[in-house]
């Protein structure tokens, strides 16, 4: 049996780590690290220096090439799935190779396993197949999106309101009519652009937890074109961006 | 000048603390305290044992009696705001007698404090009024909804699919039809039970984090009835009950 640990590091700030994840740094034998290229080394290096300070000396780090992902597909869950089976059989293969009968591995996942992230999936589909004998336990973390509230110091929710979490691409043809308050992830494009003519405040954070971080709020209309431009900017002289925002209506359609 | 940290320790596991809030628990002078009754004994337990860990020697404790609140109120919202005045009458008064001029005090909230905790609110209300200079800093937290799904290994969301997080007061009537990963918090009415005509998979946890955490899992229909029971027994045992719950949708509404 070889034990897989999926721990959630937090959003970028070392001090994100929780004291179960340094514990679980600890214990872990074999580390596995998606290689995504160099765009984001800043990444990479805060991986690293986590590892430097709470893993064990004799601990090994396993780079797996992160396999190429169809962007351009049609069907989006259908690219995302071939991109996970493909994935599999690179960790199958490092974890086979690499991860003795007994011993602990880990990945390292930003934010919270739960939100947004794939780990979780390859790891279930590898134990799926049957072909190593592994078991997985997660470790959650602070998310991205609990990280933007405590820096805008806002709650995600109004009293006995819901929020809704979702993508750029869900939004792009409209806001949801019955939620107020809309977290939005994985949105490359500012889809936020698109509802400026709608009474909204937006919470806009990027590099959350990191030294770059950079936040914005307002109303939407007035803070809009400062976002897309300081986003812009970033990313250029950064090479990447992670970003995430809330939407909220000045008034909500929700009823208190 | 007086600080506030606004410390969000986790779920209910000493683990889940970040090195951030344990850092914060560090250097604050005074904790500040709301006395919610014997009834969540367990958890004043909980947070002690954090301050004896993490706190400075000299750290001291005030605690303030929370005001009632009046849960029979008809208009919910003007009894919590209400209730959140009262309490900053009480939480101020408190400040200016315990907390000195260039002082730090702390709160510490379960899970994280962006998610229906009223903590921040009533802080900024004293701000507000402008009779005390305070500042506050939010340190986030891991939440129980994070913690839900790290224990359940689930991820919250479906490939590029929102989620919705709730209260069982507003799935009473029928659950949203836009959205198929719904997590629901304060319901102390089983109400998922209006729902198992439904197809549905439900993933429950009560007391997440600590030692008496249990976990269900499994189609609705199913497990309700072991939910209710469960819930009933651990309940009337240990005086009180916090529990979240998924609901998700086997046949997914929204697109892939």
């Amino acid at each position: 049996m070889r034990t897989i640990l999926i721990i959630g590091i937090g959003a970028g700030d070392p001090g994100q780590l929780t004291l179960a994840a340094a514990e679980a740094l600890g214990r872990t034998d074999v580390f596995f690290v998606l290689d995504k290229g160099a765009e984001k080394h800043d990444l990479i290096a805060l991986r690293q220096e986590l590892m430097r300070r709470f893993a064990r000396d004799d601990h090994r780090v396993v780079e797996v090439r992160d396999p190429d992902r169809d962007r351009t597909a049609e069907g989006y869950v259908r690219a995302v799935d071939d991109w996970r089976r493909d994935r599999a059989d690179l960790l199958e293969a490092a974890m086979a190779e690499h991860l003795a009968d007994g011993g602990t591995g880990a990945f390292l996942v930003w934010g919270d396993p739960a939100l947004y992230d794939s780990t979780l999936a390859v790891v279930e589909e590898i134990e799926a197949r049957g072909k190593l004998d592994v078991d997985h336990v997660v470790v959650p973390g602070v998310s991205s999106v609990s990280t933007l509230a405590a820096r805008h110091r806002i709650g995600l929710n109004r009293v006995g309101r819901p929020f809704l979490v979702t993508t750029g691409r869900r939004i792009a043809d409209g806001l949801p009519p019955d939620v107020d308050d809309i977290v939005v992830m994985l949105d490359a494009n500012c889809t936020f652009t698109r509802h400026v003519g709608e009474d909204l405040d937006i919470y806009w954070g990027a590099y959350l937890g990191t030294a770059d971080e950079i936040l914005v709020a307002g109303p939407l209309a007035e803070v809009a074109p400062e976002i897309v431009e300081t986003r812009r900017a970033a990313r250029e002289r950064k090479g990447w961006i992670m970003d995430t925002y809330l939407l909220r209506r000045r008034d909500p359609v929700t009823a208190g």
